[in-house]
């Protein structure tokens, strides 16, 4: 059997009592690190597990797969992912692969910030589409995720921004050679985004402004958990420290209820 | 301090690890029991936990607050909510509240069908707006979530439909008497909300039609999870079996991946 566990949040103790019970019996759990940043780390995953994990980066998980499901039909097999299973486009492709080989699959499902970015006070039923915003370089700077945050905002929704990580990026140099070698992970921070952001609209001023409501996330669902909602011009200086950073661009108007909830989080009088 | 704990999709194993510990050691445990069907039912939940629930009902929950925190900022009292925290904007209300008596609070995470959704196969990143299909009577047919199905459509987005549930909801004849009578609990099917869609649209011919892809999903996350891809003519005569339901319109154009993983709940070629 082969199974995809959603670890949830980034504690160890996120994995649900279902998902616990099956890592503990599988021949092989594969830890998939790429798609996401694991906040608490690998080995104290293995502590709390009580076994060993095998890391899947990148390569593995997309052009390896072979290796993954080896024995998969008479042995227990699990791939485990940071926040629900089908957050990525890579598990869902992992499970059609699966089927292809007719290796039975069960899915355990998990909080993600898909549904957790409602922390904020912000209804989950009213967000849009959500978007990502990549890091830019110096020559190339893509901008058409600004349009579905208007797009968003027309419609009176929410728009929840999911920020760049970069882990095991090859470098450029390397690309061409035998041996890769790999830039250090990065993660884009809520000043980060806001700054391009704030970049875009210098070119194309419109209905979203420096003085728009944005909302900073940070490492939601941990102990440290930071929320600060401010207007966007003030978000590019915020410091929210460690990763996982989201950000948010809230519609125009407001429920009362959202706008006493997110109250809290603002040093200022919505 | 205050919980409140997402139990997930709705066995009892789909509370994490964290939440778990948490109502192991809590001095009262209350079951929010109407916003939501639990599937399992209470005393598989108490069997599982170890402990007593209180089953807090819709008064409790938004009448009576004050008992549901009598001598919390001394004791540990925890709220268990189907799904997240955060999927109903009662539960961001009772959070405020414990705010107002400054009780510390915590939420614990965990998957709801908001996310879940996914497992149909359709990207959670490009759903649109949530809507909910609320029962009709006689007298009373509300149609304004169908307009909000066409903009996600128009957009390129999927839309979720989250189907009516009523849980102790009072018969009108006792509403004006001292003693309440409650209608039995009933769900809406994937069938009842697609024959009132197909309702509207023999009114209101558009974009949308009884030709239309349609996804009617029962049970996520469980064992005996369903899922069927059709017409949505056809999905009116579609028995997806016990609760809960939630029925999905996706958008006009789908992704390669997208159809390739949906076409496995599909009798027929998309």
């Amino acid at each position: 059997m082969f199974f995809i566990i959603g670890i949830g949040l980034g504690d160890p103790k996120d994995i649900t009592v279902k998902g616990l019970e099956i890592v503990k019996r599988c021949d092989r759990v594969y830890l998939e690190a790429y798609t996401s940043i694991l906040s608490c780390g690998q080995e104290s995953l293995e502590d709390f597990y009580g076994r060993k994990l095998i890391l899947a980066d990148r390569e593995m998980i997309e052009q390896h797969t072979d290796e993954i499901f080896v024995d998969a039909e008479v042995k227990d097999v699990a791939v485990l992912v940071v926040g629900d299973p089908f957050g990525a486009t890579t598990h869902t492709d992992l499970m059609l692969r699966a089927k292809e080989r007719e290796i039975p699959c069960q899915v355990v499902h998990n909080a993600s910030i898909m549904n957790a970015v409602a922390c904020c006070g912000l209804q989950l039923y009213s967000f849009g589409e959500t978007i990502s915003i990549p890091y830019w370089t110096e020559t190339w700077k893509p901008d058409s995720f600004f349009g579905k945050i208007l797009k968003n905002r027309h419609m009176g929704l929410h728009t929840l921004c999911l920020l760049d990580i970069r882990v095991r990026e090859p470098t450029l140099e390397s690309l061409t050679r035998k041996t890769r070698q790999y830039e250090p992970p990065r993660f884009m921070s809520v000043a980060e985004a806001s700054q391009q952001l704030m970049e875009i609209i210098k070119n194309t001023p419109g209905e979203l402004s420096g003085d728009s409501l944005a909302i900073g996330l940070a490492r939601v669902g941990h102990d440290s958990q930071k929320i600060i909602a401010c207007s966007l011009k003030e978000m590019t200086e915020v410091d929210l420290g460690a990763p996982l950073h989201s950000l948010v661009i809230p519609a125009k108007e407001l429920h009362p209820l959202e706008v006493e909830f997110i109250q809290q989080f603002s040093s200022r009088k919505l």
